[in-house]
């Protein structure tokens, strides 16, 4: 078979026949795991946009679909370190991969994959950032601040706590679990909102800024938890450490690259090729989610403060426009991934081993409604508003706690069941928002209309 | 250190923490790598730009300044599979990569590289499809097959004669070398076309007509000595089921595309989630190219059949727009890949082994320009056309020359001089293009001042 694309890449060493095969193939791979991902995530998005469902909903359901849980499309190692799926089968029939060759082309198949789906969350974190206004959030800064701390809080501690007293489940997979009902999606709260013509409302802009806000305090207690996962135990010099360096560089590259900003706009108004915006505007985000990563943070904290400090450019929309597609193409490859990763078969009732885990995720999700709910009543000095929306406005999770429950997959913090039963709470609080947020608008609608006249 | 969005897809076996770092490790080095790769383009690129020459031409400049030849910035293994680099060094200093993992590290991150610039190529040719207008190829259909042919075939003939009888170069790597003559660059001449503002006179139009015949015929041509140069002997009957099944392949897929474009166009329209457009339309490009690669052609063959189809719909201008962002993150890399991996050094003149090289060179660059320059005479029908500019229009090579040029530095066909010699002839040519287009153009124009009064 003839590859020269794939002949190029190759390395010097694999000169033979046999070998050269192995780069072709991994690009066949590559390009069949791509139309998997895209199809599931087109054809269960769309299902859910059709009943009024957030589309990343369908992205997740549809990465279950083709995930180790069901039809086993996509190439992931089993938990053996053996690899088999019906991309590696497809190809063993129709492109002559060979049984010898399979575990190398299979390992950097999911090497692949799994880089493109990592690329796609900093691309999602950066989008997100970009579409965040810091001038709107500390206009209705002191009531979002309010309501996101509360519905960081509340939904922590009672979590935690809940997971020890309820279930005797250990600090630390108690604390990860907890941590994971923090954060509200920005992306798909902004989405509902947008959809139901909520998003220049009073409710609206409070549920926004306090989204936006959540979403910074969901990173740093990612990070903060992350470390407790890592060393085993809770080490307050070290929490301190992340909470003062989640702070220092989110603030610090806030205030230093609006300093540079206008240095930025100049230059990119001077450049004369293709990608004259875009480029740069990569360099920024991938070097600045390079440093949250060495400085022991997050790639996507970089991505999301890069994506913050271009918003406030005159480049913000131009720019937004190009992310667009890029997003487009990249973000599924993370939301597919995450859900093909999740085994959700420790969910079934009918088996008795499973009940635990089901018993705890019901647990899981009350907390998660109800801690984001009590978030409206924190609003202050705002008469006549309506608190429900905002606490309903709050409660879809959605990027930030799927980091937890893919972690949870593969780190061994949390077992199968409590993994799961994120996982389930992430897809439930996602499902249950935007019906509830629609009938707690129109229920606040006919009390007005029955006040009129 | 801490890096969830890396820990989700480390593989379950490696668990532990040394482990878990190498995926963190790896993306924080992909990250560095896209740095280098983005800075290295633009800085380039723009110097290029700002002396009038097309920016693809800095990309690979850019390339080779960062790569192999010079500061060795990309990690790609060496000769003896060893993997150095300053990034690598970079990660030890700044991430703690330790030496123990420094060659799985360094493997992971110039794999994910170098399928990343296959994407890039891949979309690259998509978008050439998609810019390319097949009604307007037919409209000046024969003065451009003409134009093409002869553009194939003189080059071809002359330069492995030439190589052959003159150099004493074997027949295969003669074969190859003069194969890698053949293909005008669509995406650069028609960039120069329209810098010039002469996109859309009869010349342009012809000149672009002829580049995407041209185009398709060099895909083929590279097809079938791909296939020469892996069996080792021209095999009559693999030319001819290559070329049938090229030929058929891309008529085929665009005569099928044709008559199933208006139920792609339903579909999209009604469609209702984001990338509507874009995930179909990729869907599209990738089974072409996976269908093309493993019928024993190229992936690329199948991207640029998906360009032209789409291109025939309603959507194309839309899918355009899109397509551009993605094309100006992932194109780039290709270029820069490409450079990186070429040695430039034995082109040094003060080298006595490299002056054999050097004289190959200057030889294929000669036959690079008159084989083109003599299409203009092949233009039948067109009283007061401006041959010259037409044949000076074909002149600058590109991206398959380019991909001749990458096959060569890897599977030992060519060897190191008669390599790099395609490389200079790729970059002389485009050099040469824009500035003699220029001269030829208003030549011409003073001529019809001087005939007006």
């Amino acid at each position: 078979m003839v590859n020269l694309t794939s002949w190029i890449f190759s390395s010097p060493l694999l000169a033979t026949e046999a070998q050269a095969e192995t780069g072709s193939l991994v690009l066949a791979g590559v390009l069949l795991s791509l139309v998997v991902i895209y199809l599931a995530a087109k054809l269960v998005g769309e299902l859910c946009a059709r009943i009024n469902l957030p589309s990343v909903l369908g992205e997740l359901v549809g990465g279950v679909v083709v995930g180790i849980s069901a039809f086993n499309l996509l190439i992931f190692p089993d938990s053996s370190g053996a690899f088999h799926s019906l991309i590696l089968d497809f190809l063993q029939t129709t492109a002559g991969l060979t049984p010898e060759a399979l575990p190398s082309v299979g390992s950097s198949i999911s090497e692949v994959i799994s880089l493109l789906s990592e690329l796609g969350v900093i691309i999602l974190l950066f989008e997100i950032g970009l579409e965040s206004d810091l001038k709107e959030l500390i206009r209705v800064g002191p009531q979002a601040a309010v309501v996101a701390i509360v519905g960081v809080a509340v939904p922590f501690v009672a979590g935690t706590t809940g997971l020890i007293l309820l279930f005797g489940v250990p600090a630390i997979p108690a604390i990860f679990a907890g941590a994971a009902l923090t954060a509200t999606s920005i992306g798909i709260t902004a989405k509902v909102l947008a959809e139901l013509q909520r998003l220049s409302s009073r409710e609206g802009q409070i549920i926004i800024g306090a989204a936006v806000l959540d979403d910074v305090l969901g990173i740093i207690v990612l990070a903060v938890v992350a470390s407790l996962a890592k060393t085993g135990e809770i080490q307050v010099g070290n929490i301190i450490y992340l909470v003062v360096g989640a702070s220092v560089f989110l603030i610090g590259s806030i205030f230093l690259g609006r300093l540079l900003s206008p240095y930025f706009v100049a230059l990119v108004d001077r450049l004369q090729t293709r990608g004259n915006l875009l480029l740069p505007a990569l360099i920024f985000a991938f070097v600045l989610s390079y440093i949250g990563a060495v400085i022991h943070l997050e790639a996507i904290l970089g991505a999301f403060a890069a994506g913050l400090i271009l918003a406030e450019t005159d480049k913000q929309r131009e720019l937004e426009e190009q992310i667009l597609p890029i997003a487009d193409m990249l973000v599924p490859i993370f939301f597919i991934v995450v859900g093909a990763r999740t085994d959700v078969s420790v969910l079934n009732p009918f088996v008795p081993s499973n009940q635990e885990g089901l018993i705890i995720a019901s647990f899981l999700v009350i907390v998660a409604i109800l801690g984001k709910v009590v978030t409206g009543l924190g609003v202050f000095g705002q008469p006549g508003i309506n608190r429900l929306a905002i606490g309903v406005g709050m409660i879809p999770r959605g990027e930030v706690g799927l980091v937890f429950a893919g972690v949870g997959a593969t780190t061994g913090i949390l077992d199968k069941s409590l993994n799961a039963a994120i996982i389930v709470m992430v897809i439930i609080t996602t499902f249950i928002a935007p019906p509830l947020l629609r009938i707690v608008f129109d229920k606040a609608d006919e009390k007005l209309e029955e006040a009129k006249p």
